[in-house]
C-alpha cells in the first residue's frame, strides 16, 4: 500500500501535550467559574438532525453548517453552536426541567467556514445560558459570571460592551426604518468592527435613504461615559439598559469593565434583549465572548415562549488573549516523578517502586527500557520531571533508593520504606 | 413557520444535568488515574480527511466510517476511534517527540453503525497510549493503568483477559493454517462472546477443515489457573505471556484481576503483540476496555516503523458497569447556597451577598425573581442546594442574613459581615 501523507483540514488542529496543558488549565478556570457561579453541565450531541439547526442562523449561517447524507439516508450536520441544541433539549425535556435552568456547555462546534487567522473550521465553545426567566437579573448574572471568569483568568481590564436589541429596534423605529426591514440593517451595522463606519453606511444606502444613515450615525457613535450616552438618547426608552447597568454595580462589577455601545449590534437573528460581547484590549482577535438574550428561541420547537439568556465564551480566542499577554507561560502537564531502570535485572524492584508511588497518588512514572542513566535522565528533562528515582544494584542491596532532584542536581539516598513519605515532603 | 419537531438521531444522546455530574465524576477518575500515571494529554480533531482513517479498520470499519463532502469537495470523516488519528499525530511530529510518547486523549468518536444496547453512534473513548518502543514494560504499563483505574472505580474484581497476537498466529501456524487466512481466522474466534463456540466453529468451516478446527478448538479452549493455561500450551513459545504475567505481579496487580485466555483475538486488524480486554463480572455490558499492541501502526504513514501499545477506555460502559453496582447514587452537581430574593426592593442587597459568596470563592447562586419564599426554597430543595440565604427587610434594617439548612431544616441569624465565614464553617 502506497503512503497517506499524514495532514489535517485547514481549520482543525491538533493539540499537542504543551498546548493541551494550556487549554485544560483555562478549561479548568472556565468550569469552576461556571459551578461557582450555580450553572450545571448538560451535553447535546455533535451530530444533530439538518433540519433542527437549520431554523435560527439565517442565510448565511445555514451555508456554514457541515451537513451530510448518513448511510440511512438522513440529513445530518454537525452542530453550528450549543444554542440552538440547547433550545431544542429544553423543548424536550420542559415539563421536567426546574425553571429556571441554569446549564452551561463545554465542546466543540463546526462551521464549513473559510479558515483563517482565528477562525477555525472546528473550535471549542463554552457556554452558559439562564432559561425559563425574563427577569433582568438573570442577564445581570451573565454579566457577572463574565466579570468573575476573566478577572480570574487575568484580564482585569477586560471590556464588556453592552446594548439592548429592543433599544436598537426602538431607535430604528424612530428613524422610520420600517419593522421588517431591521433585521437587515442590524447585520449591517454588526460589521461595524469589520468594515467601518463608512462601510456600513455605504452598504446601508441599498436598504434606507442617506438623511436616515447620517441620523442613524449620530445616535449610534456617541460618546462619554455610559450615564451620558444613554441621555443622549433621549427621548427613547433607555429603562432596561440604565436598570442593567445599576444592578451590575450592585452585582460587584467594576464599573471600567462595562461599555455601553449603541452600534452594538450582534448579527444573529435570534437575540431579542440584552446583547453582550467582550474584547480584551490591545489584543487583536476580535470577541473573546459574546450573546445575548433570546426570548424566543425555543419557538422553533414549540408555542410556549420560552425566554432565555446566555452567552458563548470563545476558548481559543481567549487562550490567543491570554498567550499574547504571558499568562500561560509557566503552565505544563508533567508529573511529579520518573523512576529509572537501571538495568533488565532491576525491572521487577522498579515496578516495585512506582506501584508504591502511585498507590499513594503521587504522580509518577517509569523508564520504560534499560538506557544508559544519561538518556533516562535526558528524558526526565524534557519531560519537565522535577524529582528521579535511581534504583541500582548497590541500592538495591543495602534496601535504599537515590533521589535526585532535577532543578538542583542535588543527591539523597534513602531507605527505601522512606520513600513515599520523602517524595510527599519534597512535592509539599 | 411550522413546528419542528424536537427530537435526536438514535444512537445518540443529550446528557442532562444528573447524568452529566456522573459522567463528569467518572472522567475526573479516569483524567487523575491518566496524569498520576504520566500520560499527557492530546486532542485530535473531530473531522479528518477520509483517506487518513480509511486504511486500517478493515471492510467492516469503514463501513462504520461517518463520511462526507465538504464544501470544497474534500472527502471527510468523523473520526472513528483516536488511535489512528493519534498515528497520523505521531507520523506528523515524530521528529520533534519524546519518545517513548506517553499520551492520553478523552473524546467523542463516531460510528455509523446501528444503534443497540449499549452500541452508540456517538460516544467516548478514553485513550492511552505509549508510542515508541518494543519494550514489553509498556504493556505491562498499560495493564497497570487498567488496574488503578477499575480499583478506583470501586471495581476490586475487574477481570484483565490477556492474550497475545504473536502467540495466537504461532498456534495457528502451528495447526497449518497458512499466514494470508490467520487475520480472517482471527477475526472470527473474535466473534467467540457474541456467537459461542459452535458459532465460531461453523464460520471457520469456510475457511479450514474440520479436524483443524477441532485441534484449534481444543487450544483455545484450555481451563485451569494462568500458569497452567501457559504451560498447557507447549511447545508453543509462550515466553511473552509468561513474562508478562510475571512482571504484573512486580507491579502490584492482583493475580485474581488477570485472565490469560487464549481464545481472545480482539478483531481490530492492527494488533502485533499483546492484547487486552477488561470486563465486570455479572454486568452484562460487553468489554469496558480493550486494546492491546501495534507495531506497524503508523506504517500507514510513513516507513520509520513506530512501535506502540494502547487501550482505550469505553466511558459509556463504565457508566453503566457503575450505576449497576450502585456506585454511582450519591453524585451531583449542586451549588452550595442558594441567596433568596424577598422583593424587587432587595435585589441590590441580595446581589452583593451572593457576590460576597463569589468572591470568597462559594459556589452560590441568586433566585432571579422576587417569588414567594416557599417557591424559591422547592427550587433550592429540586436542586439539592444545601444552604438557602433569606434576607428580607427585617434582615437588611438589622444588617443581619438568615441562613436556613435545608437538611435540617434549621435556622440562624447572623451578623451580614460574617456570612462568608460562617458558610465557610457549614461546609467544612
Amino acid at each position: 500500500m502506497p503512503l497517506i501523507t499524514p495532514k489535517i483540514l485547514k481549520g482543525t488542529r491538533d493539540f499537542d501535550t504543551k498546548t493541551m496543558a494550556k487549554r485544560q488549565f483555562v478549561m479548568d478556570n472556565i468550569t469552576s467559574t461556571f459551578r461557582t457561579c450555580g450553572y450545571d453541565a448538560i451535553e447535546t450531541p455533535a451530530i444533530e438532525y439538518a433540519e433542527t439547526l437549520l431554523g435560527k442562523y439565517g442565510e448565511e449561517g445555514n451555508k456554514l453548517l457541515y451537513q451530510f447524507r448518513d448511510n440511512g439516508d438522513r440529513n445530518i450536520a454537525l452542530r453550528y453552536d450549543q444554542t440552538i441544541p440547547t433550545a431544542r433539549f429544553v423543548a424536550m425535556n420542559y415539563g421536567t426541567l426546574t425553571l429556571p435552568f441554569k446549564r452551561y456547555q463545554i465542546g466543540p462546534v463546526w462551521r464549513a467556514d473559510k479558515p483563517a487567522k482565528g477562525r477555525y473550521r472546528e473550535f471549542y465553545q463554552c457556554d452558559i445560558d439562564i432559561i425559563g426567566t425574563t427577569s433582568l437579573l438573570a442577564d445581570v448574572e451573565v454579566a457577572s459570571v463574565i466579570s468573575l471568569l476573566f478577572t480570574a483568568l487575568g484580564f482585569n481590564d477586560f471590556v464588556l460592551k453592552i446594548n439592548s436589541r429592543r433599544l436598537i429596534n426602538t431607535l430604528l423605529t424612530s428613524l422610520d426604518i420600517p419593522a421588517e426591514k431591521q433585521t437587515a440593517v442590524i447585520r449591517i451595522i454588526d460589521k461595524l468592527d469589520k468594515i467601518g463606519l463608512e462601510g456600513v453606511e455605504k452598504e446601508l444606502t441599498n436598504s434606507i435613504n442617506t438623511q436616515t444613515i447620517q441620523a442613524l450615525r449620530s445616535r449610534i457613535s456617541v460618546t462619554g461615559s455610559n450615564a451620558e450616552k444613554v441621555a443622549s438618547l433621549a427621548p427613547l426608552d433607555t429603562s432596561e439598559v440604565s436598570q442593567f447597568l445599576s444592578l451590575c454595580t450592585n452585582a460587584g462589577i467594576t464599573e471600567q469593565n462595562i461599555v455601553f455601545d449603541p452600534s452594538l449590534a450582534r448579527g444573529l437573528d435570534y437575540y431579542t434583549g440584552m446583547i453582550f460581547e467582550v474584547s480584551i484590549p490591545d489584543v487583536d482577535v476580535g470577541s473573546v465572548c459574546g450573546g445575548g438574550r433570546y426570548d424566543n428561541l425555543c419557538s422553533m420547537f414549540m408555542n410556549t415562549s420560552v425566554s432565555g439568556v446566555g452567552v458563548a465564551f470563545g476558548l481559543d480566542r481567549i487562550i490567543i488573549a491570554m498567550e499574547e499577554r504571558g499568562l500561560l507561560s509557566d503552565i505544563s502537564q508533567a508529573c511529579d516523578v520518573l523512576v529509572t531502570l537501571f538495568d533488565s535485572a532491576s525491572e521487577s524492584a522498579s515496578l516495585t517502586l512506582l506501584s508504591r508511588l502511585r498507590d499513594a497518588g503521587i504522580a509518577s512514572e517509569m523508564y520504560l527500557e534499560p538506557q544508559k542513566m544519561k538518556k533516562q535522565l535526558t528524558y526526565a528533562n524534557k519531560r519537565n520531571i522535577p524529582i528521579v528515582i535511581i534504583a541500582g544494584p548497590g541500592e538495591l542491596e543495602q534496601n535504599s533508593v537515590t533521589i535526585k532532584l532535577m532543578d538542583t542536581g542535588t543527591q539523597d539516598t534513602i531507605p527505601r520504606d522512606t520513600l513515599v513519605t520523602y517524595i510527599q515532603d519534597v512535592l509539599k
